[in-house]
């Protein structure tokens, strides 16, 4: 069973051993965002998929459970989740095992995503790859020998605060936005898509995929904003290949795998002699977590001493800290 | 044995199976700088070691040398190496084992740094953390859940070209300086302290290190640049830290392991409320790449076969790409 919590919705899919998805739900998050709340949604959530596909829960062998925040995967829990208000260290793990009696484990959500493109999407047998969430903020999932890296507080991929020539060199902190978040996220896009209209007719607030639109259609305000953004990812990607040497970045979320930037951000890095990794799309796309989470799955029901044929095993893999 | 080819030394150390160093030389490179050369110069040192400290040559179980430059661990090639003329793919693993009879490894000589200091030095016990050596140019070993990581193509850890506020967005190129090598290098800093200067009395030329020495002592314009480079380092050290969730920076390098220099880059991290790894100085000094080769070169006798007590196996690894 694959769990996908996002700030708003839960989403589920029940594969099988080979990894095939049986069935899929999701539920909306209501007021109640608690822990227990949250652990209620999915263990509904699995009865009913349960029912539904004709699936005895005492057959679901592992539960693996993507969250929008910091996780000790190791402990099992969510360290903090910004999106999720009052999430803090919270033992997702044992909660989901106690409710349903599946053994469990968790991880972040980008995290999983990176998993699920290593797995099944644009980064499959890519050794060194980074996978790099663009939405209203920015993180990525870093995977490098081929192993998932967690960092030394499981907190690895926070690229959303990057650094780079022409941002703000004002230190990290949390209540402020990152700097390369504050240019390349969603808002900032839409900011400097109204700043550059002004007051004109055409600078009707636009969301950040519909101003890549229409740069792709030729408009020249809108492919100022694109190519600036993408100057700004391409310097990023510079960063994280200088240091690890990558031969990949899969781009995914809403803004980041939106066709125009990819192909903007790739012109920009061609400019580069060396640190240039080929610049792929999320082939997932929102999926990218629930495949993570899947395949996550099935490794820990390996790990819990099932044995099946279908999956290599440990093709990525959950690193310590 | 310990080798370390340098731009214009090679130093070699032979150790017994506790990694104790018994015996140490260096020999200055000629003119003739080729592989052969090279490889000739440490099969005759080895053989001084051998005769000077009463040590057989075979029961010398294994060679690690390190090089200035881009080196293939797993086909044993130097790739390139900037300080050596000439040299290209050059299978320098197979020169020495074939001049010498003995098992050889050949590795980059910041990442043996790094080695070193895991093992012997300023990071032992710490599985996530990054080398940092700066002299006239920056580079950087990369330590990762205990393993050196050398990315796609063996490159990672270059740094010297990482991109950061008030600094350069060019893309970087071979005949470029790096855009942080230009200003936290050697050269940069001397050149900085001229321009500050101008043509006062004060203003005659000193090396990077003597800069910082005045900085140390009080001297308002040598602290100017002392605090520029200190910034900027600390820049370096936050994108590092927050891509890859670091708990350690060594810092090392004739200007990296400065007392200022470090006292500063502290200050100046400590305004990051995340992203903030302790910084140390490298222990080991210019000794860390020769520890380092000790290291492998014991790793290197065990994969032959050889089983010893003392070394415990595997503390820091070399990862395949």
């Amino acid at each position: 069973m694959g769990v996908d919590i996002g700030g708003s919705t839960v989403r589920l899919a029940l594969a099988d051993l080979s990894g095939a998805i049986i069935g899929q739900s999701s539920s909306g998050l209501r007021s109640d965002r608690s822990p227990k709340a949250v652990t209620s949604i999915i263990a509904a959530g699995i009865r009913q998929l349960s029912r539904d596909y004709n699936v005895p829960e005492k057959k679901i062998l592992a539960i693996a459970a993507g969250a929008p925040g910091i996780t000790d995967v190791a402990a099992g829990q969510v360290l903090s989740a910004p999106n999720l208000t009052g999430w803090h260290k919270v033992p997702l793990r044992d909660l989901l095992r106690d409710k349903t009696g599946i053994p469990s484990i968790v991880e972040n959500d980008v995290n999983l995503a990176a998993l699920g493109e290593s797995w099944r999407g644009a980064a499959r047998d890519v050794a060194n790859f980074v996978f790099l969430a663009i939405g209203t903020g920015a993180g990525a999932g870093v995977v490098l020998d081929g192993r998932l890296h967690h960092g030394a507080a499981w907190s690895a991929g926070e690229i959303g605060y990057m650094m780079l020539p022409g941002l703000s060199s004002e230190a990290p902190a949390h209540l402020r936005l990152g700097a390369l978040e504050s240019v390349i996220g969603g808002k900032p896009i839409e900011q400097a898509w109204a700043q550059l209209n002004g007051a004109s007719k055409s600078g009707k607030k636009l969301t950040a995929t519909k101003i890549f639109d229409l740069a792709g259609e030729g408009n020249t305000r809108a492919r100022e904003v694109l190519s600036r953004t993408a100057a700004f990812l391409a310097m990023a990607i510079t960063n994280l290949g200088l240091v690890l040497d990558l031969s990949l970045v899969v781009l995914g979320g809403g803004v980041g795998s939106h066709p125009a930037l990819v192909e903007s951000t790739r012109r920009a890095l061609a400019d580069n002699e060396f640190a240039r990794p080929h610049v792929a799309v999320s082939s997932l796309g929102p999926a990218a977590q629930i495949y993570g989470a899947i395949w996550l799955a099935l490794q820990t029901a390996d790990e819990h001493g099932f044995r099946r044929g279908g999956v290599r095993r440990r093709r990525a893999g959950v690193s310590n800290s």
